[in-house]
């Protein structure tokens, strides 16, 4: 048996078709256009989808199902995206407009959730029952794991981790909070910290090695000057890796997950960032003396996308 | 059938016997006298159950199981007390030393989990299948249940919601870290708040009315006297109520459970509480359009100890 997964993403689309321990047998991809009707859209993706299925050169009917993530909200019930901000889509029939073009029962779920379901299935965190998966990006995502099932809430607004409190009163948040755990462990804030860093220190050699440009300081930017021992650049990663591990305490106080898989860009950071995150976390821990989550970089990268939605369709299916 | 519940506290024990619709039949209490060796209080607890028994009138034979929800930390695995502070309890084999006076199968869990548990099996959140238990008290407790059934963590250490960061490099915590939810959320806090205030006005009027003795001023005291419109007291009660708010947010942004419930000493100031913290947190929700987890008052009392050990005992024996 076959599950198709698609990763709906603002610039482009992915398909894939997925075997049942989570390998891709083929896939195929699209640009999303996202400034066009939903209509042509989901269209698209029915043609994509298809496309990866006449790749894989397997029967329809052995492709049990459709998962799909996306940027945003749904609700499986109906079938409909709640909202997806960088499509612009409210209220968006995608299961019943995709059927249109693949009759295949159709689920929907948030981008990071299936990401981290993914990794539970074919990943660093395969066969654990929990495990929560962070994305390091512009901002920061969450996937909750239970039970070996992905976790999305009763509501489907679960594990938005980037905007927990963490510093109450602390800096705005688009989300109309401040002291978000986005604001303070995301690559966005690498970058604020760094440009405050180029502000107060002209001379900086990492920052002039960009030739001082301000629009050229990156996460990247900043994690290889400190990977090479720039003093000034290991202040922010620390700063980054104290906010980071503080927000692994609150997972491992909260939910004690089996396994805490950091992903997403930052993440690129690789042993770097994993075992100041690992020395670190021992010093905020409530009981030092049990054991606890084991913190580990995402194995997957953007496979996840299409790896994850795929195995969120088959556990609606077929069950866990 | 039938399952014994026993509230394992500091200075008392209370056993009772349970339905299967969380009601108590019958109940025992004793004192637990910490200070002895954990044989004895174990022996205790084991004689106590069996008066529960013997007052409810049902033959042994129809009690399935023992439930035991402690002030500590747990292994089912092997029936022992990995650890629990205020009886100075450490790898203590609870199971076994109970079974020595009763035989039946013996689980334990942390006691604000069995009191969310008790909530979702026979109080306020009665039939959800998510919701999330806060105790606020001298610290702040937490209990997580999950798809109908009690989530303690895959290393028996979750839902210590008391210690999730709220303020980074806040007020000094007893767990090591600094500003957790703990001093912000809990008797403790709007006692130490309304010391703060005592201290820079001493004509307040509530601080005069106990004689202006720094040791009456109590979480009961603030509040009663914010009800009655007194102006430090509501900017007390306002603060505590802020921190709560987001704490509320950080629940529903990490599990986004169908209801909050609201308990232990603090949760008595009832609706006045209630409303405070419905009011605040839609302008904490990150998705202020969607449904989001109903905020509620626990319902069970002191009972909640006795029926959801009893009930963590069912689970485990029966399944959910």
């Amino acid at each position: 048996m076959y599950y198709l997964g698609i990763d709906l993403g603002g610039t482009h689309i992915a398909c894939g078709v997925v075997d049942a321990d989570g390998r891709i047998i083929a896939q195929a991809e699209t640009e999303t256009k996202a400034e066009r009707p939903y209509q042509e859209v989901i269209h698209d993706m029915g043609v994509c989808a298809l496309r990866a299925i006449s790749e894989a050169k397997v029967a329809q009917d052995d492709v049990k199902s459709i998962g799909i993530g996306i940027p945003g909200v749904a609700n499986n019930d109906n079938g409909y995206v709640i909202f997806c901000t960088n499509l612009g889509w409210t209220d968006v029939p995608l299961r019943d407009e995709l059927q249109k073009v693949i009759n295949l029962p159709v689920y929907i779920d948030n981008d990071a959730t299936v990401a981290g379901f993914a990794e539970s299935v074919a990943g660093v965190s395969k066969g654990l029952k929990s495990s929560v998966f962070l994305t390091l990006g512009t901002g920061v995502g969450g996937g909750i794991i239970i039970d070996g099932k992905p976790w999305s809430g009763a509501h489907g607004v679960a594990s938005e981790i980037g905007h927990l409190t963490l510093l109450a009163d602390g800096l705005p948040c688009t989300c109309g909070k401040s002291g978000c755990v986005e604001r303070y462990c995301s690559a966005t804030a690498l970058i604020r910290m760094a440009k405050e860093t180029a502000a107060q220190n002209p001379d900086w050699l990492a920052f002039r090695r960009i030739d001082s440009d301000l629009n050229r300081i990156s996460a990247k930017v900043v994690i290889d000057a400190a990977k090479e021992g720039d003093t000034l650049a290991l202040d922010i990663f620390n700063r980054f890796v104290k906010y980071l591990t503080l927000t692994c305490n609150t997972i491992v106080s909260f939910l004690d997950p089996e396994m805490i898989v950091l992903g997403g860009g930052v993440s690129h950071a690789g042993d770097f960032l994993l075992e100041a995150v690992r020395r670190e976390l021992p010093n905020y821990l409530m009981f030092k003396a049990l054991p606890y989550a084991d913190v580990q970089l995402a194995q997957l990268g953007n496979s996840a996308g299409i790896i994850g939605a795929a195995m969120v369709g088959k556990i609606h299916t077929e069950g866990a």
